[in-house]
């Protein structure tokens, strides 16, 4: 089997988030991320790769794939978007998960005003799963999480959690009227380490450079800031989003002692 | 004035980090930065920059510059690692501190074990300042802090940390004479949450992959970790080890109430 042209052009016309969006499909790469989405039984519509992956993958995991197309080396490269492209990458239906404000009514979400990196996104997923996070809502301007550079920095993370894209403001209207807590990460809240956290609520975090959108200050119930050790005015005026991210996470984790 | 043949030379060289260490100099690109640089008096050999911004600069900052060379954006795109320069770069010189036990018998340091990847230096370099570390000591094998990336990344922050490069093992050996204690952060530690933490020591951080090289293990004296509120072998093994590094400087700053 080869690469037919239409394959080839789907593949690379699939990095532009339009193509995605209609087409209700991306694209994942490397050899540790295509097995990890053919264990957990994702919706695989094409699996290219390169006959030694394809040969030393269970049989069961090629169940319920698609297509499978073996290719070589120089077929890969034609449709990568990585410079050394890994052995295989996968056509991957995206999941029909709809945001429903029940999600949200226990335990932790985390809401994303704007992130514009695909790294930070990437990287804010990783912490979530691991923190045991699951539903993350992103406002409609941030960085699509079906880019490839989200995918990559996810590290797989993207399995375990539900990313959805939604109007922020509409959400934080209807969560007021359940009393979901939002906790504002701000540079002038009060400090996490002394703040009494509870169990349940959602963590807004804004854009990597502006903050949170001053429309959606007023649905902050809870102003929060990880404290910082260095001389005011020194030029570290900001934590990188990410590493905030993973610090307000952790600190949730820690005041519940939250458990699986 | 205009941009000479030999400077352009020089410039693009000291992307190369052997050139580097020749030298004794480093680029640094951006007006915030260079701003930062000037405002903190480190030694600027050369100020490459658009007349606007040479025009708008404090006379203070200009003083003690080695040269200032005002440049066109044509000239400046020649020089630039980056895609779509600022409108100014410095040529740095390289500060003389030399690492000496005493900076860490007292406070807080970080070990880093072989860090490869420039975005996750810099962005420890970020946290570490955030949470007044101020001594970071690198092994031989961790990526170049002088890489434009790894400055970029940092956000300014390496003005106030001292970044050495030492034998890790030897450094460990003094420690261990001297009862500084090492915090290694490892998978299978005692949790953070939990675990006395005091307030001086070296907090060790591994390889992005391969975690803390198995030589320097027998030199820890404190094994923690971050818990993970997500299944095992859920796929996700680990924190990018630049959320670990915020996560853990955070859990220290809390549990000891340090202060400024």
């Amino acid at each position: 089997m080869v690469l037919s042209k239409n394959k080839i052009n789907l593949i690379i016309s699939l990095q532009k988030k339009k193509i995605r969006e209609e087409e209700k499909l991306y694209v994942i790469e490397g050899d540790k991320l295509v097995k990890e989405f053919l264990a957990a039984k994702m919706t695989v519509k094409s699996l290219v790769a390169k006959p030694e992956f394809l040969n030393a993958l269970p049989l069961v995991h090629k169940k319920g794939v698609g297509e499978i197309i073996p290719v070589s080396y120089e077929e890969l490269k034609k449709v990568s978007s990585l410079k050394s492209p890994h052995n295989a990458l996968a056509i991957v239906q995206m999941p029909d998960t709809k945001l429903d404000l029940n999600h949200l009514l226990k335990g932790l979400s985390v809401a994303l005003d704007c992130i514009q990196d695909p790294g930070n996104l990437g990287t804010i997923i990783r912490a979530a799963a691991w923190f045991g996070i699951k539903n993350i809502c992103c406002s409609e301007n941030c960085v699509d999480v079906y880019n490839s550079k989200v995918i990559q920095a996810s590290m797989g993370a993207i399995l375990h959690v539900n990313v959805f894209y939604t109007d922020l403001q509409s959400l934080f209207k209807e969560a007021a009227g359940n009393e979901i807590r939002i906790y504002g990460a701000l540079l002038e809240g009060e400090s996490i380490y002394s703040y009494k956290l509870c169990e349940s609520g959602i963590i807004l975090l804004g854009n990597e450079s502006r903050g949170i959108s001053e429309e959606l200050i007023p649905f902050i119930t809870d102003r929060i800031m990880i404290p910082r050790l260095h001389q005011a005015g020194s030029g570290i005026d900001s934590l990188n989003v990410s590493m905030a991210a993973s610090v307000i996470f952790s600190e949730f984790t820690r005041s519940k002692g939250r458990q699986l």
